[in-house]
């Protein structure tokens, strides 16, 4: 999917891709496949491939160490994003964005042709992630 | 050069590609084109258009308002970046990247048919850039 995108990945980044169950065992219906690009103490990138029709289930970015919590912007490459944020939902096309304040409950799910998001954010500290269903296990 | 990369920007955003002389009234050898995806406090996000032997002069992102000058990761997508930093040079193709910490003096290159670099950062605070031609005008 990111070779038909146009998005070129080292070797060694295709050898590190990270495929998350989330620890609960159904990855075509809960996952994600990350590519990190960068995450320094100050700024982090990277590039989220969703299967058709898969999701990440909801979660918050809460503050860490006296910091605040993560902020992150989604940016559709391709495929559409159903992004929910509280009682609300936003769809994003390729070419849209939006922008998470930090400790803010989101959850997304790609529509039938999947979909790759490009993301933009603070640090990424997934170990401190706070998920809805008390099942997930994030690392 | 951005279609062509598979990179699709909204209406909005095609219209607001910041094209920069640097104030030295010869785009075609010093300039950069930049889409602005986020800058927020925190974080920004640009694509960087060059055109073919296009340089973006010499500068430094010095602290601002006691914090930390901008850290910035610059991403090729397409094309061939000649980066230089100090004394050094390092060349970087489609998916090779570079973190250039904060108050590093550098400038940069595209070979011979143009680059698109994706640069991931701290907020930028463009009108406080230090260029070392006193000639150049960045805002």
């Amino acid at each position: 999917m990111l070779a038909e995108a146009g998005i070129v990945l080292t070797p060694a980044e295709r050898e590190a891709i990270e495929v998350a169950d989330f620890g609960l065992g159904e990855l075509e219906r809960y996952g994600l496949q990350i590519v990190v690009y960068v995450n320094t103490e100050r700024v982090c990138a990277k590039e989220l491939v969703l299967f058709p029709g898969q999701t990440c289930p909801e979660h918050r970015h809460p503050p860490v160490d006296g910091e605040p919590g993560k902020e992150e912007t989604f940016r559709v490459r391709c495929g559409v994003i159903h992004l929910h944020l509280g009682d609300g939902e936003i769809v994003l096309r390729p070419g849209d964005q939006h922008t998470i304040p930090p400790d803010t409950l989101h959850w997304f799910q790609a529509g039938e042709d999947g979909a790759i998001v490009s993301e933009f954010s603070t640090r990424s500290r997934d170990e401190s992630d706070v998920f809805t269903d008390p099942r997930v296990r994030r690392v």
